[in-house]
């Protein structure tokens, strides 16, 4: 049984076979965002606690958080990103009780992250590119925690899915030589877009299968790339995800804001027998109903999230 | 490869693994509808022409026709069935031209609707009890039409997927000492709501595999049945039909006038590589453009099948 292990303070999450699909908010990173990548770089953190609070409310489960800002005071990473993520993490980390998953593409960034960050996080990412492989494994095997690991090498990502499967395979034998065990990578089989690629959506079920058949390993991708480009885009990631759990993929990285996709995730999992009478489905269809009377989905969120600690919580036994 | 043809006067479907998902349409059916029932008695088609016009605008590739009235000038359906079989079948013959699913637990009813129906209709359905098997199954050899096979037999409806396989692969063995195919046979494993039974998703996606992989056949369900009894339920059945189209499943009996159900599946059917370009989600999506501007789905979906008419035929080259 492969059970991906993640902590925060004190709550466990785990990515597996058996369990309720795992889905990583994607917000907070400045990548493509410059109203919150200037507000970074000024030291303003108020959209990074919106966008904490949000997510959580909505049902991610961990929080990806990628300080990836390139300043216009200083253009190098190397030197800005470490202590940015030090403190975008202890930001997250003041206001809620999820895993992270640090996320970067400098190793110092990465390792600034693992010292500061609560329990137990997934770190993002490795991929088979022989300097990342020298980079990131020695820190996941140091930190012992779980990895995200990428199906692209130094040749790039290969629209071949048995390219992708092998740069998959070469990563769990190399972490294996670190002394990191299979359950503990995630890989990432790089979902294309459908648009462009008419055959990325069967790569990507086929290959999830494999990951797991084969490798054992749990599997995540950047759920929104499947439908790049495309009109109605919430349509086709809507009935992508369901189909990729159905193929056996256990997170996802994804905006968790979008009630198309978070009702996706939540019938899935109940068609896949991980939500017990479906109860989690029924709490939900409360906040449809809410959502369909006008209200925004986050908001809907946090007041169903804050009823639900009314009823059982502090506030309704102190009145 | 496995191909069930079906054909209309003019027209010729196939269902198959490497074809579009074959949705068809249910709604020409009296069983709890009361209006309709009455009016079927009275001799009134109105309904039935609104049902068929809009079933296949919205994308129905096959319509069950479903004469099913108890009269209450004659509680005897073995005598009443089979004329309002044929009668419907003509109605709906003479408005649109998309194959027929001739729908009855009557084998009369099967037979008259047989009689009448041009092309290759569906014959809905036999199964695994020995009466039906032997009513049905020279009907479908005489008139060397495809066949709805459910997995039930004389012991009920079996929980144990197990028996439901069991019960299908008895009905192809027997279909075959007949001389028919097992490319014209279409089982149904049964979707039990997933509401009473939490392993009902998983239970049809592996039959689903299950069935394709080592019967060779296509599969069809009544999709709605999924999520009886629950909240938001085309948010259900909106994850579970991409799920078992991903698992196989190559045909559905469900309503097309909903348009959350159909935009999973046309997401479904570009996701399996079965919609080339992309150019049927691109032309549905301008449909979903006019529903989210309030525009009825049957009425967006109607206008948008003669702006195509206007587009390629005649009236713009008399114009």
């Amino acid at each position: 049984m492969t059970r991906t292990v993640l902590e925060s303070k004190s709550k466990t999450v785990v990515i597996g076979f058996d369990e309720p699909f795992c889905v990583i908010g994607e917000r907070i990173n400045p990548t493509g965002r410059k109203k919150l990548a200037a507000e970074l770089e000024a030291g303003d953190f108020s959209t990074v606690e919106k966008d904490a609070l949000e997510q959580v409310a909505c049902g991610a489960m961990v929080l990806d958080v990628n300080a990836g800002v390139v300043y216009n005071s200083n253009p190098n990473p190397n030197e800005t990103e470490p202590p940015l993520m030090t403190k975008v993490i202890q930001v997250v980390q003041g206001l809620v009780d999820v895993p992270l998953c640090i996320d970067s593409s400098v190793p110092a960034a990465l390792e600034a992250g693992l010292a500061v960050a609560e329990g137990r996080p997934l770190l993002n990412s490795v991929t088979g590119e022989e300097d990342r492989l020298e980079a990131i494994l020695p820190l996941v095997k140091k930190y012992n925690v779980p990895v995200v690991a990428i199906s692209n090498d130094d040749s790039g990502i290969s629209e071949d899915p048995d390219v992708r499967f092998a740069v998959a395979k070469k990563i769990v034998e190399r972490a294996a030589d670190f002394g990191i065990p299979a359950h503990d990578i995630v890989v990432d089989p790089l979902a294309m877009p459908v648009g462009a690629m008419a055959t990325a959506g069967q790569q990507l079920f086929t290959l999830v299968r494999r990951l797991r058949d084969e490798l054992g390993v749990n599997t995540t991708c950047g759920a929104s790339n499947i439908s790049f480009g495309l009109p109605h885009r919430h349509g086709i990631n809507a009935a992508f995800l369901p189909m990729a759990i159905g193929a056996g993929m256990t997170s996802a990285i994804m905006n968790p804001i979008r009630p198309v996709e978070m009702e996706a995730i939540r019938a899935a999992n109940f068609l896949m027998n991980h939500d017990a009478n479906g109860s989690e489905w029924i709490g939900f269809s409360r906040v449809l109903d809410a959502v369909n009377e006008g209200t925004p989905f986050a908001q809907a969120s946090q007041a169903a999230a804050a009823s639900g600690r009314g009823r059982g919580g502090r506030r309704r036994r102190r009145s």
